[in-house]
């Protein structure tokens, strides 16, 4: 397995997703991953170094590994462009988060924040952004730069809404799945309609089922997030259990929760949880609820519909197999 | 005077920039104006709110006048996006300074930062590059999103260089210009190069030129500002003397003032330059060694290379009028 694949290894079905993909995924990835180091270090020494060490901090490249699959064929330069652009956007957004949640690691290394102070972080997020645009450019597709464009706006006002409905007490289940929407799935939507734009032999209809079908995993992925930041164990996850309660940032298993437990309505976690242990002793009170349960099977429920939004094209077999296993591997993580 | 032209009053010769434009130059403001406040309110209730407070602020618009004055010809939608676009670009950086600057005030108004606070305002600033890029897909001009994006890249690259540099004792002129060159004068060269791309009746060799004047005129508006940082007068500048100094932002008059006074290259800004009081006694000596003679002398010089710039094509006398007295403008402000 090359190292731009063990690096998407976030799947727990990643080796079976990489079957499926074959030898081109593969190479998919690694093109990618050399075009991510190279914008690093092509843009002058300070900015470089940061964007850089942001860029070769790995992580899942889930996002470009289903721009690839959704591509479907073997990844000319239109789909490296993409599956590039994409991962930008992610990552300005993570660098920008970063800064605003004062956070010193990210996947076990010191943030941008940390090492370079918060303009720092701030202008190489800006930085990033521009890059995932000039990348699209090149490719020529002006529908290209409107889907990451229209995701990137999308995932601005989910950030937004989030931290506007921090400590919240009426949080409802519509309001944090629109929530998802915004700021996790419409970027996942993009990465598969990015794929079926530039995939050479488009099948008819795919951008618009494609998009559907990563819309669906993208809401699904976030749920399922939210369920392990309160189930751990943080010795998967890598963190604390109940690290957004303490942000005061309000999710599907606490809202499911708060339903089925009347004190917990009442609670207010601005003084209520203010330390890991009570994170984690809320943690537990909303597991005694069933609620993790429901909001796993929500999430089953969004794979679901996914893997329909499959049953509206001709798709070959192979291709198709591969991101049914993608589908599955965004809420089997960790399992 | 139309509400949008007034706006671009910041310009001491205004008046007779639009008699050059004519009509058609007011027609295009408006429009851009226009669909500004239309990107404010079409994104969302929270979003929607910081980024409409952010764009009716108003401001200059002088890039979007000089998008306008490059195309040449009546404004059409292509033209009308490129202006609105770099004029997003440029918001977006404003807005994440003030984040950065912890500024509660601009242009009289209160900022998003100190509105809503530093998360939203990070993201308002996202979303305004976001849909900068969105705005120029629609054209279907891959050149143009290529031309912004490389700008907006510069820009980070700037910022991020005058944060490194801040407070230092050993900035040389060069690195002065380089750092003006990145974090000004290329948005305003892309804005030349948009207008050229969009002019209907391009010249020949237009893009390349229009892009050179673009250029020399934003380095010699960036010297010009710093200059106006320390001669003030407040009352015209809207701030206090020597902000600049009060920031360790180093700029070329405090370089030049370095040059001839050698007690000035020891003072260390972070002890000598505390407060207000401080901030304006140093302007006073720094405008006592001639510096500011000298860095007014060196801005013309790039208004003067700006103008030698148009002799390479041949442009309608109307545009090429308008274009000499904006280049006159940027270093006439507040004259």
């Amino acid at each position: 397995m090359s190292a731009a694949a063990r690096q998407a290894s976030g799947l727990a079905q990643l080796e079976a997703v990489l079957a499926a993909g074959g030898p081109r995924l593969a190479r998919g990835l690694s093109r990618a991953e050399e075009r991510l180091a190279e914008i690093g270090e092509s843009h002058g020494e300070e900015l470089g170094l940061h964007a850089a060490n942001t860029l070769s901090a790995g992580g899942k490249r889930l996002r470009p590994l289903i721009v690839f699959l959704c591509g479907g064929q073997a990844p000319d330069n239109g789909t490296v462009s993409a599956a590039v652009a994409v991962e930008l956007v992610h990552m300005a957004t993570l660098v920008h988060d970063d800064v605003l949640d004062r956070a010193p690691l990210r996947r076990g290394r010191e943030t941008v924040y940390k090492a370079a102070g918060r303009a720092a972080a701030t202008f190489t997020g800006d930085f990033l952004f521009s890059r995932a645009f000039a990348e699209l450019a090149a490719t020529g597709s002006p529908d290209a730069v409107k889907t990451l464009s229209d995701a990137s706006s999308a995932l601005a006002r989910g950030e937004l809404m989030q931290r506007a409905d921090a400590w919240s007490a009426d949080v409802s289940s519509e309001r944090y799945i629109s929530r998802c929407t915004l700021k996790t799935a419409r970027l996942f939507e993009a990465a598969c309609r990015l794929g079926a734009i530039f995939g050479r032999a488009a099948v008819p209809g795919s951008v618009e089922c494609l998009g559907a079908f990563g819309e669906k995993i993208g809401i699904a992925f976030q749920i399922f997030d939210d369920v392990l930041d309160v189930s751990g164990p943080p010795e998967r996850t890598g963190k604390h259990r109940g690290t957004d309660l303490l942000d005061g940032t309000i999710t599907l298993p606490l809202i499911l929760a708060r339903d089925r437990e009347p004190n917990l309505k009442d609670l207010d976690l601005r003084t209520a949880v203010t330390n890991p242990a009570e994170a984690d002793a809320l943690c537990d009170r909303i597991a005694d609820t069933g609620a993790l349960t429901d909001a796993r099977e929500e999430a089953l429920t969004y794979v679901q519909q996914a893997k329909a939004a499959l049953d509206e094209i001709d798709l070959p077999a192979r291709q198709r197999r591969a991101l049914e296993l993608v589908a599955d591997g965004v809420v089997e993580r960790y399992a």
